[in-house]
């Protein structure tokens, strides 16, 4: 007999070093997967559990604000309403935080209700100022970069275009993505280098692959030019190198 | 036959998650082993290259700021001096940044010339809202905290005292100790808790104690007038919890 369920919206966060990535995976540790567990303990439920999420990030990228959906057993909700962030916080590991659970609104969808992402890569461009508490959300790079040049050149790849330049090619899946928000800058007090990006949703590794190439334009290595030729390709190139996971936070997720 | 050596002056920052604290220990990794180690490759020296610390930081303690010096061959000085940061910071294990490597003035000292070390702890009375990337250096705490309360009790504090009931009590050492600043404040972003703390010098487990004591005073168990009488016993008491490790951290030394 199947049970009422309630669906639920689950805020939360991690830090993603640990993990292999956002998506359940048999035999491996990842967030979706510990999220789950915790929530079958929270059911008190022998069935799965399973969860939605809004971003499907890889192995090594944090979040500050990660979404997802679960159809939750009504009657268990009922009881456990006003306790279940801080249960959940006591069932999860350290690694992740629970914001906040409740009911979700009407036609609710972690992934197809999102409006958008909005990621943070962080880079710290002198070694020797690198704040080693940070360092596991911090790529290091080994040379100064020209922050305003890499800005000018990200505003290229803003607009609704066919990213396959920057994605790992899914088979029957568009690599066509509107990029609506781009910016490179220096935070004033640390001194790192934030690059920014907004669209409904990117395709794997893109964003990673537009650090990647913003790197090589900020280190002098490319220019502008070579970026808005890369645009055209129709496939990957090996000439755009994936940036390391540990550098990028999905910071939010609008609906 | 003895070399001619320069004194140094190395600013390095430190997570000290993984170190058994600053000072050398036999068998144990600690910051300034590593340091020393990565100074004897540098010196091209089979001696030991010995350096002396500005705070000696507990096993867990983190440092944005420590300063140590050197008395490091001159010769070898001469030729690697304008690489000696890039090359240390190769050499360090990733949990070390060197900062800085710098011929010192004459007759400094990095443990007595400091005239005053500033530390922070760093708090989260909100396990809901802990993001999970500064969990290494900020405590969770379970319960709110009233930081208007700890921030009047600190103030008890301050001046030159015996600071007895909060140090780990050393052989042939006084615990006298004059606290020239504390203040319990929360950040506007991010609203951790933060106490800070300035003074010429702390004794063992000080900065600690005071902060479990403060945070007693902030959750409501204790209040203003218990820290006073506390401040009058002579020797540590059970009374006073010493704070993890993990939330503390050096910020600054002056000299």
């Amino acid at each position: 007999m199947s049970e009422e369920t309630i669906r639920l919206r689950i805020d939360l966060a991690y830090d993603g070093t640990d993990f292999a990535g956002w998506a359940r995976q048999p035999d491996q540790l990842t967030v979706q997967g510990a999220l789950e567990k915790s929530l079958a303990v929270l059911a008190g439920s022998a069935d799965a559990v399973l969860t939605v999420g809004a971003g499907r990030t890889d192995a090594g990228v944090h979040a500050r604000a990660q979404v997802a959906h679960v159809d939750f057993p009504a009657s268990a909700w009922q009881q456990l309403s006003s306790t279940a962030v801080e249960k959940l916080n006591a069932l999860t590991p350290s690694s992740v935080t629970i914001n906040d659970v409740s009911a979700a609104t009407s036609g609710f969808d972690a992934r197809f209700s999102a409006k958008w992402r909005r990621y943070r890569y962080y880079i710290c461009d002198d070694e020797a100022t690198l704040d080693p508490l940070v360092r596991s959300w911090v790529l290091a790079w080994p040379k100064r970069l020209d922050v305003a040049k890499m800005h000018e050149t990200a505003q290229l790849i803003i607009g609704e275009r066919d990213m396959a330049v920057f994605c790992k090619k899914r088979p029957e899946s568009s690599t066509v993505r509107d990029l609506r928000h781009a910016a490179v800058s220096r935070t004033l007090v640390e001194g790192l280098v934030v690059a920014e990006f907004v669209a409904q949703s990117f395709c794997h590794s893109m964003v990673r692959s537009m650090v990647g190439a913003l790197l090589a334009v900020g280190d002098g290595r490319q220019d502008s030019e070579w970026l808005r030729q890369l645009l055209s390709e129709k496939e990957r190139s090996s000439a755009v190198q994936v940036a390391p996971a540990h550098g990028l936070v999905l910071e939010e997720v609008g609906y």
